[in-house]
Parts: structure tokens; sequence; C-alpha cells
């Protein structure tokens, strides 16, 4: 059977392996590489170079280029305010609202032991370490509201209830998203959402 | 306002230039690649490397190693059946039916006035030439049923009316695909498909 020529198959293979691509988007891909001169792969392959000296950073977990990240390295920030992330995204997310100038611990995942994601596996033990600092009055579950997102707020608002009686746990609140439209929200947001009412 | 480190960023951007990746998946693939190792990454980076040397069939522009790609070289096919088709991939595609032991003709691309592809775009002037080749019986556009298929079909079947008078133009057959119910196909399709009935 006529297939790709070797080199092409080893790179298409090698796209098909990252996240929410399938054979088909990778053959894709492939083919739109090769149609490309050499200097538009080379940029590929620097960035590729250049992200190898990327690590975690070792206070919040986040992606970093030195010891601690642009966020952990600027002291301007509130210090007594946690907010509890699933992974490095979720922080460029929260910092577009604006509404959030605390500190940031990147979980590396959720709870999910159908994927063989144990309590062992996020970054708890260090978010226990933290939370135990004096200083520290809230922690903000910024957790999706899924039901691995359920488990691992639990997990944590038990680890941390353990010791800390002072420290404040809060999870994002549940309701309609703005601009929605009531006919189309689900039934457990929309009743999360009545039972949630504010006076206005 | 907060952003990922400068050489993640660089890589995201190189990332959501490729097509089918919009700028979500782009970052969710960068931060997908700096979890990974750095053997990871210089598999890709190879991958990228080695196929810097591929280029097209100087015969039919399909993708290939050296001037003439596998199936132009295979002498044991059927010289007087041409393929044509847009891409590199739709090849594979045919060559997967088994119904097929002709030669291809790679367009790289359909005309889209839209899109400033024309004819002159497109590998027309050398499938006209092939076509002139004494021993070919048949052409088959292997084209998509699409406004832009429809216009290359139409330019392709005038273009080499002009000339040759002998060779066969003929187009893949319309009509419902296999396993298909009848209470979803498009009404254009289920016309075509009425035209088209065969006895049995």
């Amino acid at each position: 059977m006529y297939n790709y020529p070797h080199n092409l198959q080893k790179l298409i293979n090698e796209i098909s392996k990252l996240p929410g691509i399938g054979p088909k988007m990778a053959e894709r891909i492939g083919l739109y590489i090769i149609k490309k001169d050499s200097s538009y792969i080379e940029n590929i392959q620097n960035a590729l170079e250049e992200i190898k000296t990327l690590s975690l950073c070792e206070k919040c977990f986040n992606v970093s280029e030195s010891g601690l990240c642009n966020i952990c390295s600027d002291r301007g920030r509130s210090s007594s305010l946690i907010c509890v992330v699933e992974s490095p995204e979720d922080i460029i997310t929260v910092e577009r609202t604006g509404k959030f100038s605390g500190y940031y611990h990147v979980l590396q995942g959720l709870i999910n032991p159908l994927n063989n994601i144990m309590p062992e596996n996020l970054r708890l033990k260090e978010l226990k370490k933290r939370a135990a600092e004096t200083g520290i009055d809230e922690i903000i579950l910024a957790i999706n509201h899924t039901v691995e997102g359920d488990a691992t707020c639990l997990y944590i608002s038990n680890m941390l209830k353990e010791k800390q009686g002072a420290v404040k746990i809060t999870r994002l609140a549940k309701g309609l998203p703005s601009g929605s439209d009531l006919k189309y929200a689900d039934e457990i947001t929309l009743g999360q959402a009545i039972l949630e009412r504010k006076e206005i």
C-alpha cells in the first residue's frame, strides 16, 4: 500500500501525538509544513529550542524562565491571597479579568482516578505548606465546575481544614454566564443561580 | 498585563500559524510541549529537519524524496490512466480504495478567486502537457463536489477538449454514501442519486 515518504510520515506521527490533534489533522499540518520554505521550519525549530530552558516556578509551579515566575517575583501583589488553578493557562484567564491581585498556585492537573491522576501526582503537599504560612487569609479555588474539579476542591478543603482553621477557603460562584439566555441554561446551572440569587 | 514567558509565547505564536489551530489550541499544545522532557522536543526538531529534503515530484507534483515520487517511479501501474487530485493526501485516500491503478496528477489546489487562487497558480499547464502524451486514454477528475471543485473541473475539461478530442474525461460519481440513511441526505445529493439511478 502506498504511503507518504518515510520522513514526512515520521513528522505526521510526531504531530499526531500532540493533544487535540487527530491523524487527519496531523496529515494536514505535515503537508502544510512541507510546502513552506526552510526558514519557516527553522523558526519552529528555534522556538522549540528556546523553550528547553523553561522550567516550573519553584513556588507556584507556573511556567517560568528562572527560579521564580513573573508573578511570584512581583512584590506588589497582595500576599494574603492564593488562587489555586489547574494549569498555567488558567492564570492568564484569571489575570485578564483584572479582579485578582494575589498570588497563584498551579496544581498541574485535577484528581482523576480514571486517568490515573491521584492527589499525590498534584502539587497539593506544596499548597498545604504555603497555606500554613503566616499572613494567608484566603485561598480561592478557581477550579472548573466539573466532576474532577469538585473532587479536587473537596480534597483540598478537607486537607486544609485538618490543621488550618483560620484560613478561609472559597470557590468561584456558580451561576448564569454574563450575556446568557435563560432558555439555553442547563437545569443544574439555573438551579444553582436560583439558590444563590442576590438582592439588587 | 501578565503574559507567558517570552519564549513560550513565541512557540505558541508559531504553533497558531499552523492550519486549523486557533490561539486556544496553540496555547494548549505549547503548554503540553514544555511539560515534556527535552528528548521529546528533539524528536520533533529532528522530524522537522528531515523533511527539509522533501520536494515535489517533477512529474505529478506529489510529495517526493527524490526527482520522481514512489508512484511515478513504479512502472507496474497502468499508464493510460491519470487521476487528477487537489492535494497529496487525496492520493492516499484514493489508493486506500484499491480501485485505481494508474498514475496521479496533483493540482496543488483548486480554482478559488476569493482566495486569489487562479488557474495559473495550479499545475494545469503541466496536466495539459501530460494529457497530450500518446497512450493516455482517460483522465479521471477526483475533485471535491464543491463550488471550487466544479469550477476547476469545468476549466480542466474546457482546457483539455480544446485540442485533445480522443482523451476521455470523467469525474467521480455523485450519489448517496455507502451506509447512509435517506432521511439525512441533502436534496442535491439525493436528486443527483435519483437522476443517476442504476438498474440492479
